[in-house]
Parts: C-alpha cells; structure tokens; sequence
C-alpha cells in the first residue's frame, strides 16, 4: 500500500510545478487520486465506475470529495486531512444518480477555495464536475513562454513516471503475487487442460500470495505451428502436445501491476521451439545489462532486435517494453522511433519474443527497477526463481 | 451479450426523448455507451480506467470514437455504424496521453456534426472532451416547462430502469454463473476454512460456469455471536464450527450482475440460528408474492420488516431490496421512505436479513423481473435449485 510519507512527498513535488497564483487544484482521474492521498475504489465492489475527487490546496491541506459509498468501496487506507461525504444512498430514502452526490460535495466544499483562483484537471473530470468550479478554476497553464500549454493531468503522468519507495514496495507485492501464479502455471500445464483451466489456476495462485482478491489480466493463450501469434484473455482451447503457451500477465494490486512473462512447453515440444525460447532468454539477458539512466530507449528496442536477427529470429515485431505502474503501458516506451529514455526511477518491463510460422510463439519477460547505476530486476524469472 | 435489435431500440426509444432541435448525441459513461451500442471495455484488461465515446445522430447512425486500444479491448461485440479511432500507441512511437488520443477522435468526428446542435451527456464526457464540442453543444433540457431541466444521463438512467430481453438473458446468465458459486460454497463450507479460501471456490466456480474469467465482488463474511454484522470482501478469519457465512455476492458479465444471497450453517449451529434462517426465508417468500407493476416500494419494505418483527426478528435494519442492472444499487430502491413504485421491466433484489447479538446474522436473497401479471423469479434459490 502507498504510505502517508509517499502520499505527502507527492504532493509537495506536484505543488513546486504549480505557478504561484493558483492557490489550489482539484484533480479527478482515479489513478492521480490515488498516487497523491491513497484513495482508489476496489475494482471488485459495487462502486467501480464511480470516482472521487481531490481538492489540494497550497498550505498543503488535502480534502477528499465523494458519495458515502464511494468511501465505503475504498481499497485500501488513505490519507487525507479532510473528508466532504455527501449521502447518496441511506437505506432510507430514494437515490438520486451517484454523479448528483459528488457534484454536491464539491458544492459543500466550496468554502475551502472560495475567493481564490485554482487549477482543475481537464482530463479527471465531469463537465458536470467542472462547471461547478469554473469561474474560480483553469484547465491549462505554461510552465514557462516556451512550453506548450499542459494540463495538470500532464503535469501528474511526469511525475509519476519515478517511482517511490512505498510504489515500488507495492509493485514488488504485485509481482510476489504474479510469480505465485507463474509457479502454478508450470505445475499444472499439460495436454488437455483449457487456456481458461490455466487462467483459473493462475488466477487463484496469485490471490492466495497476495491475501485478497485481485484483478487478474493479460495474455493466457497458447500458440503452435499454425497459430504463432495470439493474445488476450483464454478461450475453450485446449492445450495439445506440443504448444507453447504463452503466459504475459498482471496482477494488479491497488491500482498498481506486475507484467511478467513465461513460455511453458505443453509436453514435448519441437527443437525449432527450444532454440526460439532461448535466442528469447538470451537476447533478455543481454538487453537487461544495457539498462541504466540516459539509455535511449529506441537503441535498446534496436538491441534487442538485431539479437533476435543474429540468431535467426528477428526482427522484433512489437515492442522491447515500456513503463508499468498505475498504467500499463506508460511512458517510457521501448520502440524503434522512441523519443524517450530511461531515467532514475523508472520501472520497465523487457519482453523479446518470437513468433514463426510452422514452429509457434515465444515471450520472455522480466521487470526491471532503473536505479543510479544499472537497474534491479524486480520479479523473480518465472520457473527459475 | 446484448444483442443489434436491442440496441437499436434502446436508441430509438433514446431519440423518442429528445427535442426536436438536437440533432445528435455525445454519450461517455461506459454504462451508457454499452446500452446503446453494446461496446464496453472489459475490466480486465490494461485499459480498464479508459473510455470511449459514442457519437449518436438522429438519422439513426451511430459512430464509436476509442483509441485503437480500447477498441481492442472491447469485452464482448458491438453495434455501430462507423468508428473514429486514433492511433495511442502504435509499437513503433512514444506514447501521448490517452486523454489526447480520445480529443483527437472527437476532432476527426467534427464532419459527423458540424453545423448542427446537440447535446452531450455532461456526466460522462470529461471537461477536456466536453470542450472539443462546446460551441455546438448543450448540456441540459427540459422536457417540458413544468420539470427541472435533466441531463442526457437522466434520460439514459430513467430508460434503464425497463430491462430489455436481451439484458434479461445476460441477467440470467450471471445469475447461472452466480449460483454455480453458491452451489460451490455448500460443497466446502466447514470449520477452518478461510474467508478467502471460500472466495476463490466461488470466484473459480462461477467463471468456469460463465466460460469466461469475470468479476466476482460483494460479501464473503462470517458471522457469529459476537460478531452478528460483517460485510465485503474476505478477510483472513477462518471459520469456526456453529458460524453463519453470508454468501452475498455479484457476478459481472459485460457490465451487467446478479446479487443474490444465502447464508450457509458452518458446521452445527444453534436452533436459534435455525430459527433466524427460517423466519427470512418465510419472509422473503411471502414479500416476494407482493412483487407487481404500481406496488410501493416502501410498502414492500414494511412488509418484510413486519413479518420479521412479527417472527421476533425485526425490525430490518437495511432496505427491503433494490433494483439491479448495470449498476447496483439502482432504482427502484425498497425502503421505509422510497418515493418509487415498481415497474414493468424492473429487476430487483429482496434481501430481509437479521443480526442478532449473541446469536450470529443471516440473510437471505433472490433477484425478480416484474412483469405485467406479477413477477418472475430469475436466479435459482441457493441451495434448492
């Protein structure tokens, strides 16, 4: 979970990018509620298409804005100094639309910015929200005279993409739990079992190493001669003798996700295949040792690449990786033409993989944490660890 | 999944709405363009926190706008006449914000409307987007000069409540998936058991039953003599004999859930255990008779409050029931105030409970479609059927 320390730090780094006229910010897209006070609904209540909102102002103070079952659906502990809770629904009386209720909390809020100017986030909230702050509110701002004019969305995805301490420590848990699920995977694959047996499987693993129900997704198919190339959540295939599967999935735990991958042979499985899977661990491990801050992600896709091209796999047909966090993918992005690179903070996934007509699919993956000189791997490698 | 037809009659019935000056529609809550089109991202997928937009035009086309991942991370199939959607992430590019890529298919959608008025769903657009339309757009009406003016959500949320066959048949097949879990629960219910370890039997069950991995959310508790009242997700408890676990809990399918309840005995349990589960059952069996189009719902809620006063198990400490959709709860709500009557079409719970301190708390629940001659019982009972 994120820590009152994190949550504080967050805040105080956002408000050093704010120009000083504006004297407070409300922000509304669920993942920056999150990453500044703690607060997301659990995907797994009654309340998953709802949202709160956040009011910062700049003497630091913070307040959270929602209908009461908003609050009650929050998955974990947050960290606010105050609350505006409006009644959407008693057990007594008739519910109005739960947006009604949260528009009233930003109504009762009002006293908190009165008179002052502030900055809303265009992209977080409801024209139904906005409107009832615009004419104490902005939507955009430049930094400076040369910067285009950015939002204060804009402003949270940049910060968000150095992790802190207390969101690496979540991520680690994620990924605890996504290894749980890959070491399940390995016991029980064979011929016969369905793609959704192995999600069912994977799925509980996880669960149980992460001591509460989760969000579970990603890629849970398996590939062969005439089938290389498949993605996405299982069907009713079964596994034949022969298959590679290809399991690439998350584990998302507070809004935060793992992203791992592993190969399995399903039984024997062709020399051709063998020697895909391990140009793939290979060109992984040689990859991970370029990893460090200033490294410009276009040249690792190229590495990567041209060492599948060497042993007679490539080019890389997707990406090399990219960033994971509250999203999935985020900057930084490890392709051909990107114009990022890493830095400090940074947590990347490196995911080569190979897919040949005749022979089937390949994909390795691990998740790494970009430090002062080098990276840490973040995960264990999935049937090794 | 919902189905063309029905799709194109809940916009028909949509437009049958609206003032004959408006010429097309922007809708945003995910609610509401799935109940229009049919298009929903599923929730297990790294695109979960997006949306898309769904452009509406009163010649009778309709018009998705999405980025190319949310587009590939539909949960099922849709209904539209032509789509808008932009590149987000391409494999071979850095990535922009997803909120840009979203404006960006509203600026190429402008051809779709310009010159002509509309109006947007105000609680479903984000400010950003809400802007790309402004001067061509409104955000609210009235219908006549008498009511308050209402949003297009308003409209979207009143039509709903009427449940179509096509969503009856998705409620239905949650409410299959939904039992294959209580039937579950009955299978391993015993003392030392963990709260979780009976939510991953019933999660595992009812997505095996649905074929499809899904949502699973709602109350995995147990209760007992010092602890009458719990709910939500499990915990690490581990039952003990004499225990009453309430299985209160949700199966999602493309948006739409069951919601029913049983309370399984751990082990023995008292008589006056017994007796608590007993005058539940007769209560929800004969408030169940009730159920009819014009039936006031608060009168459905004294009803089950009495009958259990009368079993000396009153009075109820919750509502009586509630409506049941793409949303939960959602009107009609059944409670000792409620201003609603049922209707034909409605899906509702009813739900009497009791929790009695040194006893241990019991509820138990079933899902209904009213219809025009009285209502029909849509989940089998937990444990019976």
């Amino acid at each position: 979970m994120l820590t009152e320390q994190g949550c504080r730090q967050r805040r105080s780094r956002l408000w050093s990018q704010i120009p000083e006229e504006l004297e407070w910010l409300l922000v509304g897209d669920p993942r920056h509620v999150q990453y500044l006070c703690g607060f997301r609904i659990n995907p797994l209540s009654f309340s998953a298409d709802q949202r709160a909102l956040l009011l910062l102002k700049r003497d630091g103070k913070c307040v959270l804005l929602a209908d009461n079952f908003t609050k009650r659906s929050a998955g974990a502990a947050y960290f606010v100094d105050d609350e505006v809770i409006t009644p959407w629904y008693t057990h007594r009386r008739s519910v109005v639309s739960r947006h009604e209720a949260l528009t009233q909390a930003i109504a009762e809020a009002r006293p908190y910015w009165s008179g002052s100017t502030g900055l809303i986030e265009p992209e977080g909230l409801t024209e139904m929200c906005a409107a009832m702050v615009a004419e104490d509110a902005a939507w955009q701002f430049a930094a400076d005279e040369e910067e285009t004019p950015r939002t204060l969305g804009d402003v949270l995805r940049e910060l968000r993409r150095s992790k802190d301490g207390d969101e690496v420590e979540l991520l680690k848990r994620c990924m605890r739990a996504c290894a749980a699920g890959h070491r399940r995977a390995i016991e029980v694959m064979a011929p016969g079992l369905g793609e959704l047996d192995v999600y069912l499987e994977v799925q509980r693993a996880a669960q149980q190493e992460a001591g509460e129900p989760c969000v579970v997704y990603g890629d849970f198919r398996a590939t062969h001669a005439a089938l290389p190339k498949a993605g996405g959540l299982p069907t009713d295939y079964r596994l034949r003798e022969g298959d590679l599967f290809i399991l690439d999935y998350s584990v998302i735990l507070h809004g935060y996700r793992s992203d791992f991958t592993n190969t399995l042979p399903v039984g024997m499985v062709s020399s051709a295949a063998s020697e895909q899977l391990q140009a793939c661990r290979e060109t992984l491990t040689a990859t991970a040792k370029l990893l460090r801050p200033g490294a410009a992600c276009r040249e690792l896709w190229q590495t990567a690449s041209s060492l599948l091209e060497q042993a007679g796999m490539g080019p890389l047909v997707h990406h090399a990786g990219h960033g994971l966090g509250l999203e999935h993918p985020e900057p930084p992005i490890l392709v051909s033409e990107s114009a990022d690179e890493l830095r400090v903070g940074d947590v990347v996934t490196l995911e080569p993989g190979c897919y040949r007509e005749g022979v089937g699919g390949v994909r390795v993956e691990n998740n790494y944490l970009i430090t002062a000189d080098g990276s840490e791997q973040l995960n264990e490698t999935p049937g090794v660890g």
